[in-house]
């Protein structure tokens, strides 16, 4: 079962793993399905892409094994669900799918679900071995990302086309679903993507016009980006070849937030192809910035335990491995803070838009 | 300088803060400032509005008490923060403008501030002082809420207008600051709005076209509604006279967000009047729906001692003391479960578009 290609038609992929388990009843064997397994012990930083994949490791969830019964019969009722799904056209949100599956047993007091833990993981095993995404089974997340700049966005299925300069404060919403059937890209006149961790820095840069001096995207998922918002960094970056910025925090949680938009995260590796940039570059903010912009030494913050242990963890990640990227975590244990990019206002409220920003990406001074 | 007048000039009502400060120096007394008490010991419910309001007791912080001057001086700053920016003609967020005022003071290893929690408090106290909003004093907090239907907004100072019928997915984005002067109604042809907790739900009545079907306005607040959503509810039924329609989980958090976009809070109780609506009805979830709406038991939730807890505090409040509330409340604690809006999935996805709420609606089957 576990498909080594992408599946063109992921309802024709939900019907042959129902097919094939009928195939094995008729056969009277022992129901198994191979799913593979999503862990630390079965990924690998692929070096000629620059992405996290997954390795080719399977396990097996057969019926007649009482430790998998429960667990095979949710995994085919994640499957008839959103087989259902995209019969009836319709989309959902995986909150709603596990409340629709949820029921009792006719004849036994069990249900067939007790909490959504229970099926979540279940969709990404799906996913996973119909090398498909969540989003092709019709399921979608919460909506997150803001996005403003010259560019026309139309989603065919709302009828709606819609310039991105023209949508006010709040900017276009990036929707959770953002493959090319329901999002389209139309006159581009941007020249870069610069993605933004959070939405008052958004805001700051969009009030000030910035996508509009220096023509670009100016992008946000809002702290860690959602699935929707790290497709769309990823197809802004494949299919209008536009460089990608990102700024974040100068600490260990906005490095991290980099590194999944860049090659994507373990626990996803199964579709870092499809939610991974690995030309996206760091444009900061950077413990290393400080001395360069004058940056006062009180807006810094103190690092604690966790923070100091995480940077070892990012220092041993195969991926953080570069030159510059040890200076900077080095250099960020050295000094023994970090900062925040709101620390950018304590010279001046626009700093960030008319001198931090500009100068970095005048000087190229990225992190790789 | 507590006003019980609305001030019309933000900044005029800081400079006149500073001007009573300078004024009490010079005549070389000891600087104090009067500010409301904002706790349930200052708060009642009034009768003739049906808002939470904020009663007459005042606090006085003076400067030459030390228990009171590193407060003392943070207020000023604070004061003195937002006039800049509106002087400036700039806004921004509120941890943004603690970044922007904490420093090291000159000649003594002290810092204005340490923590944002330091600073947000004095935020709602120059509020309540001044009898202002923060969206006034130029302070945003992060985006949140989603529009969707039959009516422009007009945006003046990003010269946008938009048709929300027309922005995809996603909807339109609620900004943050929701004044008369940032956002504007045009061509409104809804007949009501429906306020619904999730997004999940929003979406799924965005995804069946529900707003066009039942011509008005979906929104919601992803959870407990910021600030700028409450508004555009307040404004949107004081402005346009439409009715108001709230569907919210059947547990004490889905209740308690519906009291609040009806009658406002108890920590912002000074902003009830732009805040509050209490022409709101309550539409849904109850748990009376289960047995008229033959919902499926197993998609019921337990009730936990927290819960039960907070149900006896609702009970409490004299703003639920009603009849059809009480009858609620005690059902949920007799019957010993709560539920969800997604567990009305569990009878077909389109339940809550094509049963749940027509009939809701039809039936003016609301709790007041």
């Amino acid at each position: 079962m576990v498909s080594k290609e992408r599946i063109k038609d992921p309802k024709e992929g939900l019907e042959n793993f129902g097919k094939d388990i009928v195939k094995q009843l008729e056969k009277i064997q022992n129901p198994d399905m191979s799913l593979p397994v999503r862990n630390l012990s079965n990924i690998y930083f692929d070096d000629k892409s620059k992405l996290i994949m997954l390795g080719d490791k399977v396990s097996h969830r057969t019926y007649l094994n009482v430790a998998h019964t429960r667990k095979f019969m949710q995994t085919v009722m994640v499957a008839s669900g959103c087989k259902k799904l995209i019969q009836q056209g319709v989309t959902t949100s995986i909150r709603d799918l596990f409340y629709n599956m949820k029921h009792t047993i006719p004849k036994y007091n069990e249900e067939t679900f007790e909490t959504q833990e229970e099926s979540d993981p279940l969709i990404e095993d799906i996913e996973a071995s119909l090398n498909t995404l969540r989003e092709n089974l019709h399921l979608h997340a919460e909506q997150k990302g803001s996005l403003v700049g010259p560019i026309t966005i139309r989603e065919p299925s709302f009828d709606t086309e819609n310039d991105c300069t023209k949508m006010g404060a709040s900017g276009y919403g990036i929707p959770s679903i953002c493959e090319p059937e329901t999002v389209q890209f139309r006159d581009c006149k941007a020249e870069f993507v610069l993605i933004v961790e959070k939405d008052a820095i958004w805001q700051r840069l969009n009030e000030d016009r910035f996508w509009k001096k220096h023509n670009c995207l100016v992008m946000t998922g809002k702290g860690q980006p959602d699935r929707g918002t790290r497709r769309m960094i990823n197809r802004l970056h494949n299919e209008l070849k536009l460089p990608i910025y990102v700024c974040a925090d100068a600490d260990v949680w906005g490095f991290y937030i980099y590194s999944v938009i860049k090659q994507g995260s373990i626990n996803l590796s199964f579709v870092s192809d499809r939610l991974g940039t690995p030309q996206a570059k760091y444009l900061g903010l950077t413990t290393q910035d400080v001395a360069k912009f004058s940056i006062p030494k009180n807006v810094t913050i103190k690092l604690n335990e966790g923070d100091k242990k995480r940077a070892q963890e990012l220092l041993n990640y195969v991926w953080f491995k570069k030159k510059d990227w040890e200076n900077e975590i080095k250099h960020m244990l050295q000094v023994g803070y970090k900062l925040e990019l709101e620390a950018l206002s304590s010279k001046d409220i626009r700093f960030i838009t008319e001198k931090y920003l500009p100068q970095k990406i005048k000087e190229e001074d990225f992190l790789p």
